[in-house]
């Protein structure tokens, strides 16, 4: 049994967190929810039970085994190093630390033995990175990758649960003929798409494409691995979804790319066309799996594969993928259990 | 001044059609409004002005000199022969014959000159193609093109004006917690993606993907050109937008690609992302331009470039361009002007 802390506890994420901790019944000792001092005193309640919330300080981690972070890059460079002090693992949801050649980044079915290298913070990856690895680690058993090209189509609770609300609103104020004006993405994107996520670098790309190219570097263990991304936010409330141009070493035969993926741990084939039945966000949200459809040869390179890929990006993008890190964590004996104590 | 029919009057692409013969001053002698036997006997309005709407028979065609086709493939198909046999030029905006060896496939700004060889029939590309073109011609003149992959983001304008009504009510219905069933497009589509439009093919590709490639083969006069192209429907009203990825066959830089596309006719950059600028499909709906941003070089390939393309679906995707080749025939003397007559 553990002592778990959920650092951002009233995001998104946190909450998700708080939900997949207890589905898969990770083996909690104790649960601390820690929020900024604007929710400390407030409480959340999941499941019947109430969970008071704690304010996110220094001195928080006491007796914490675990630290789930998801409380924003300046919060964790904040308090992680606290966290590690106090004797905690950090599994760290925010982009601060995942490029730190100190820091594993793990997506458990791709490079859990990363783990075992661990100084006391792990990163979770980037919620389009996470499902993308998961496919290419598969797919790279069948032939080295020679280049892949990405297309996001990012669903808002990416941006968080305002931006949820935001698309909400904006979209009843349209269908009435009325304006909402953005507060948590750039533009407008009620029944629009905002061709930008995150600030733009100097080299033209955003750090949110640039995220794509370099955790599935690290991840994959592959660092000249080419891979350029473009991400679009849509409104879509959950799940992102990616087109995938891969291109190998050597032809792979769309049967074999099949097969592959369809043994594959946390992937589900949603591959039907004739059927009408691929991967689609709004029928996907609330589900564990990356799912790939629409996976076909490609007419314009003879080692090209193209498929489509839709995630939860609040689970395997974030959540799901940070609780199977610690629970890697615990079957390669990297976290030691607490004494149960006579209550 | 020429007598001009719109065969399918009363869709989106046909009212765009009237609306743009009107707003660039075509010069118009006769105007006769065709659609199917069920809106024969109603009229349309536009601009103050009552358009009586007549059934498009075999017959309808006598003493027309353009043709503007928009009533779908199969009634193309049936009523093209008999335009082209009472003396019409038809401009198709159907898929029907735009793959027909003996029909020229135009965007007036790319390859006008293929106008020259037509037999009576001058298709319109389709509605993701012509932007997709338009770009790739101006680009190409910098360095030869080898390959382009391209994810689409199609607004639900390009499957009717039902389908416009069907996002709405859909979203409507998904805002009070209710459903409201699918049955223009296949699967819901208010804040939801559907990645497949148009029926699928033996290779994997849908007929619409197929399209990208093999219309820009056949415009560009490139018929070994590699493009692949994954089609993708989002909940937007109008205009398609397209994340692009060029390779070259050799090093294009972003500050010649920029040059080059800010000079183009047609074409629009709007980038500036220090300022978060781009185009957006509702920022960019009723406007002629193809409009480009995001322009940058590529981490994946010395010799890549990617960028973000909006165009308005109804307009260079479909009811401008016809009229652009309308103009182009005139401008090009392949259209004998009718006298005027006293009236």
């Amino acid at each position: 049994m553990y002592n778990v802390a959920i650092l951002g506890a009233t995001g998104v994420v946190g909450q998700e967190m708080l939900k997949t901790l207890i589905a898969r019944k990770f083996p909690v000792k104790e649960l601390k929810l820690l929020a900024s001092s604007r929710s400390a005193g407030t409480s959340v309640t999941f499941d019947g039970k109430t969970y008071p919330i704690e304010e996110a300080t220094p001195e928080a981690f006491a007796g914490i085994d675990i630290v789930l972070a998801s409380a924003g890059a300046s919060v964790s460079e904040k308090l992680a190093p606290h966290a590690v002090a106090a004797g905690a693992i950090v599994i760290d949801n925010t982009s601060f630390f995942r490029m730190h050649p100190d820091v594993p980044l793990v997506v458990p079915e791709v490079n859990a033995h990363h783990l075992d290298q661990h100084k006391g913070i792990i990163a979770n990856p980037n919620c389009s990175t996470a499902p993308l690895v998961m496919v290419l680690n598969e797919l790279r058993k069948l032939a080295p990758l020679r280049r892949v090209v990405v297309s996001t189509y990012q669903s808002v609770s990416g941006a968080g649960k305002e931006a949820m609300e935001e698309l909400r609103e904006q979209t009843r104020a349209a269908l009435n003929g009325e304006t909402h004006k953005p507060e948590h993405i750039v533009h407008p994107i009620a029944f629009n798409l905002v061709p930008a996520i995150d600030s733009f670098l100097d080299n033209g790309y955003t750090k949110e494409e640039m995220k794509v190219t370099n955790e599935s570097r690290k991840i994959l263990d592959e660092p000249d691995l080419a891979v350029t991304a473009t991400a679009v936010r849509v409104p879509v409330y959950i799940c992102h979804s990616e087109a995938v141009n891969i291109e190998f070493d050597r032809p792979v035969s769309v049967a074999d790319a099949r097969a592959q993926l369809a043994n594959a741990e946390g992937i589900e084939l949603m591959d039907d066309p004739a059927n009408n039945v691929y991967p689609r966000p709004m029928e996907c949200a609330g589900s564990d799996p990356t799912y790939v459809g629409r996976l076909r040869g490609d007419v314009s390179h003879p080692n090209g594969l193209n498929l489509w890929l839709v995630s939860d990006n609040l689970r395997k993008g974030a959540a799901l993928n940070a609780i199977q890190i610690a629970e890697a964590l615990v079957a390669r004996g990297l976290l030691k259990a607490r004494q149960e104590v006579a209550l």
